[in-house]
């Protein structure tokens, strides 16, 4: 089939050679797209390819130890088979798969529990684990063998992907009955390579065990070497909770969406029981800023133009923020501790930050901390974590480093941020974390967020200034003292000379030490009170520059107690 | 149901809160992963989320054109609706969708006609303009309207997505016949903002036509201002031809693969038929050095070992680079005249590199161009292209960047890189593009590819280079004579004076210059000979320090007349 162009501004009309696509014309299943994107999930380089596998594994075994309530513990171990070739076995005793569910969870992209859920967990989008089955399977044609001990039922069988269909192929399944709680799985690895750096499985799982003091994991490496990183606090996490959506971040398209699929019979009730922080009183108060639409018709009633009335009703109210309890940071406490351990800094700040929401109803929270003074690890670390998973790669990219990187340094007294020892900690915690790409190693750079996470920096910083500035003035009095005590024992000798009692020497010293104490003392409480004054000048102006700088985005909450 | 933990490290067996998360398990569509993770898709922020949008359909009109071989004229018109809310319709001339994909190929993700072939596109996912599409309809409620004139048949409807089911929703078709030979989509948007900056529709346009010169684009803004891109070059370029995988990017998992849907009978006609430069002398050569393998078996006898036996022997014989062809690069005299065009600058110099294959047997071909001084345009420009489709976003997470960072311009003469009036420009052309997510912004760090683009630069820099020491030499021999000129006038007064011979100034004068230009002529020379044994001595030099440089991952080809 020959194909003439019509169009008179081609070549003369010169026949075209004829490519009909269209015949190719084709559909593809989503483990196709991730197969030939393979990038897109974190297998991009041999080592960081090995990372994903370890950081997917890990991240399940601490999500479902949370999820029962265990203390997780972990083992991982690395073997080497050949150029590149690997075989990673990682074990937990977090309460196993059960049956029904083992294929899809391991064999199947877009499979599991989280997607869908209002929940904070690492996993939130069901491709991790498939994904590194299916990886392990292309780079080496072999499928993964699992054990499953959920509730006293042991499953052990191997574990394909059939990537055409995106479904889980399933083969020499056996079922035993045994005390195994957990799940443990083998794969053989190509394409991926050991290395000992900053992108490693090493500094990896050092980085976790910093984001869950409550985990224990063991490491052996391809060369047989044992690492043991222990528990640090013997408390488990209190579990996730799911929550339902905050009304302010609901789009028309959420509500209308919504509203297909839930059993209320009136649009009241339906929104009082689906939206989180919807009381009876808010629905009356919307029931009167819109008369037009009546709220005892239902749910499916709402079309687009009532939908978008009613958001836009919602967004001229107070609501009372986020419940605080659906999140789980990992507390001032513990990151301190953490941080002491790893860096042994002189000195760390913390910021205090409550939750805030991003759009789509998403309540998150931002824990950051500064180091100041170590020798210990490189200078200038930034160390991002969401939902206490340590994020390695894609730092350009990322919207935590952006934040960082855009905070005036010099303000709080760090000229050099490069060069100076300083290490910012910063752990994004949500029950969704907006990815740039399924490889979940950068956040997104949205506004709202790259604000918030500036204003938990800059309330970090301020104490570290405070820091940096005592530093300063101890060095000042400390010379300034020094200058004085210089002269009182040649000054003490020369009284004592020149009143004939060299015995008094010593007397006289003492009685011009005390001197110069008392006035130093003097000094220097004239100079504190004269800060004093200055600092409360500084925070009124402070909060003023504040106020300044977060200037975007910020939603206004009622008090809590309505 | 209430769950006891049984491992002893838990909080002493007390009762844990039973969550039995697995009743929450589901499947999901990949429209609805690609909603809630609309980021991924280039969804993030109203400003860029509309130049996703046209980026993705612009992108389209121009794949159209170069299949059928038409010059493309492309339309586009934002009219604003309401705050943050505008309408696009995109129209081009480049032959339209025949109505059996017309839904498919605008409401559904993952289907269409370039996922799955060896060919350069501007696309190759299948996602773009669907993912607009539901982007409309999930910030406006409302589905696009398209008109679609194929082979004289123009069809007219309604096309929305059923995001739960990743499938077409089309309403009110009608069909007509007619000369319209095109596409043209109406789409209502929300959450999106034009804004005239490094990020928005207008930039992204300017250098659309940059690297499409063939094109011609109209654009009206939404303040009704009217832009028009003429077309700089008459000429269609050559339709993208469809390849071959090469087979020295083809891995055991390809093999096993398309071993199992081809139509040969023997492995030996497998291997000449569906892979690039594999002759007839070639498979003998590898029945050679493979003698338990029978090649007259049919493919499906290939198992996983055989075909990593396989794929190992492929490794250690020499191929045939890939054919040129089939790569559509920009142009060295195209690019040239854009650059000139836009910037204005005082000297351009490019690469010349001959096409490559990364992983996957995938051809591509890097071209780079570097511009020195122009007061045009801000200084310190990487403009990033992937088969001529300008890369606005994500720069820090792209291996072009990285390429163009990790370069010791000092070399070159470059010692103050960000603040000297330098731009890079780099396009690279491939039959698949390593995009770090869908919203294809960034190219993966690969290491292959970096190296690659590195030597591009480095190859274009070294002209700079010489350029900046020409300009250094000029000034110092031109400051050089003039110190020798400035004594002449005098030393010539001075002389007809002392020789009594006022009248003979000017030809004293004279004979003073001729003397002058005569001894610095042979200072020169002699220093350009010296110049030039010197550049002899640096371009040996100059090709050790290259290839150190250069040493990861470079693959020998054969000459290409075997």
């Amino acid at each position: 089939m020959y194909r003439y162009a019509t169009n008179n501004n081609n070549n003369k009309g010169e026949i075209v050679m004829p490519i009909d696509s269209f015949s190719q014309f084709k559909e593809h299943s989503v483990a196709e797209f991730f197969k030939k994107n393979k990038q897109m999930l974190g297998f991009s380089g041999k080592v960081r390819s090995l990372t994903t596998i370890v950081h997917e594994f890990t991240s399940n075994s601490l999500d479902a130890g949370e999820e029962v309530g265990i203390l997780p513990e972990i083992f991982i171990q690395l073997e080497e088979e050949g150029d590149d070739k690997y075989k990673i076995a990682v074990q937990d005793n977090c309460g196993g798969i059960p049956e029904k569910y083992l294929g899809k969870a391991l064999g199947q992209l877009l499979a599991g529990t989280k997607f869908h859920r209002y929940v904070q967990q690492r996993g939130q989008q069901g491709i991790g684990a498939s994904g590194c089955i299916m990886y392990s399977q292309i780079t080496t044609g072999k499928p993964a063998w699992v054990r499953s001990g959920y509730k006293n039922v042991i499953i052990e069988c191997n574990i394909g992907i059939n990537v055409s269909k995106n479904t889980p192929v399933i083969t020499n399944l056996t079922k035993t009955m045994g005390e195994f709680s957990g799940l443990r799985i083998e794969a053989h690895l190509g394409d991926v390579r050991y290395e000992n750096s900053g992108y490693g499985v090493y500094e990896y799982l050092k980085q976790t065990v910093l984001a869950n003091p409550h985990a224990q994991i063991e490491f052996i490496a391809p060369d047989a070497q044992r690492y043991m990183f222990p528990r640090a606090v013997d408390v488990v996490p209190k579990p996730p909770i799911e929550t339902k959506p905050h009304i302010l971040g609901i789009t028309a398209n959420d509500l209308v969406e919504f509203s297909r699929r839930i059993k209320e019979s009136r649009i009241s009730a339906f929104l009082a029981e689906e939206f989180s922080r919807v009381s009876s009183n808010k629905v009356k108060e919307l029931q009167e800023l819109l008369p037009d639409i009546d709220f005892s018709q239902p749910p499916t009633s709402l079309n687009w133009d009532t939908a978008e009335k009613l958001i836009k009703a919602v967004h001229t109210l107070k609501w009372i923020a986020p419940a605080t309890d659906i999140l789980r940071p990992i507390g001032k406490e513990n990151v301190a501790r953490a941080l002491q351990n790893i860096l042994n800094p002189q000195f760390i700040a913390q910021s205090d930050r409550s939750p805030q929401i991003f759009h789509g109803g998403i309540p998150y929270q931002v824990e950051v901390a500064i180091a100041y003074g170590f020798t210990n690890g490189a200078h200038n670390r930034i160390m991002r974590f969401a939902n206490r998973v340590p994020l390695l790669f894609d730092a350009g990219a990322c919207g935590l480093t952006e934040a960082v990187k855009t905070i005036e340094w010099k303000r709080y007294r760090i000229d050099d941020f490069e060069n100076m020892p300083i290490a910012v900690f910063v752990n994004f915690v949500s029950v969704h974390v907006p990815y740039t790409s399924a490889g979940k190693q950068a956040i997104a750079l949205e506004e709202e967020i790259i604000a918030e996470v500036r204003n938990a920096i800059m309330e970090a910083a301020r104490p570290v200034k405070g820091y940096l500035n005592g530093i300063v003035h101890l060095q000042e009095r400390s010379s300034r003292r020094k200058v004085f005590l210089r002269y009182v024992a040649q000054l003490a000798g020369d009284m004592s000379e020149l009143a004939d009692m060299p015995k008094k020497k010593e007397a006289i010293k003492k009685g011009l030490v005390d001197l110069v104490e008392h006035r130093v003392g003097l000094i220097e409480e004239a100079e504190d009170a004269e800060a004093e004054t200055a600092k409360e000048a500084n925070a009124a102006n402070g909060a003023v520059a504040n106020g300044q700088e977060n200037g975007n985005g910020k939603k206004d909450f009622e008090e809590k107690g309505e």
